[in-house]
């Protein structure tokens, strides 16, 4: 998606109207239009980021240091007992709009709701310790 | 939980094996040994902090810092086409391990999964400005 027609970077530009909760340098978080949950809230960087590997490190730090802030309000306006933050990341993830953002989704005491590990469910066919070699090698390669 | 029992405390002191991925001055990364998916992690704060909340900014900052590069190694070791970054804080969020951990989860192209936003579905009573106004105001309080 363009960065023209991308409805996040409208809203960062102010040309659509959102319920801005707070703005830092680089981040902004607003109200989500189809809440899971009372408070559900979006974080997201205002520079246009497909994905969280396009992201510089500070910026990613900088998006979840302010997303970290907003949930903490979240919680004590909306009385939660917990919350989800997370991100759908690619398509395959779930990702609809491409932009950058991370889901504050507050969590109540038996609402039906399940944990971030029911998202999905694959086989794992090699041995723990085969993943894990290949993911240090591809940590321990400069071109990451 | 104290931190004397607490299975991941643990793990960063060495008490128990883990198949660790990285490791920096405040977090480490480790792969989930009941994986949801290939490359499915785990990336922790060294000190016990049991919510999100209890941690300052700046760790929170250094722990998704972490998540970050580490989720770009998984997602080339694993060829992930995607991934799910998120944590379930505190026990109405599925939370189970009392220690703050975030899961980087690996998706798949026709995985069959989900996006974040399946996780719970809870009715919205007030109005998203009302919501918002709250939330505003706690954000504007210092003893946050």
């Amino acid at each position: 998606m363009e960065e023209e027609n991308c409805v996040f970077c409208k809203i960062v530009k102010g040309e659509l109207p959102c319920h801005k909760l707070a703005e830092e340098e680089v981040a902004i978080a607003f109200l989500d239009i189809n809440p899971c949950s009372p408070g559900h809230a979006l974080v997201i960087p205002k520079k246009h980021y497909e994905r969280l590997e396009d992201m510089p490190r500070e910026e990613v730090e900088k998006l979840i240091g302010l997303a970290h802030e907003v949930a903490k309000a979240i919680v004590k306006a909306v009385n939660a007992d917990g919350f989800n933050l997370g991100i759908n990341n690619g398509r395959a993830a779930g990702q609809e709009i491409m932009h950058v953002h991370f889901n504050i989704i507050p969590r109540f005491q038996g609402d039906g709701g399940r944990p971030i590990q029911s998202l999905v469910k694959v086989e794992v066919k090699e041995s723990l310790e085969e993943v894990a070699k290949k993911i240090r090698e591809a940590w321990s390669k400069p071109n990451l």
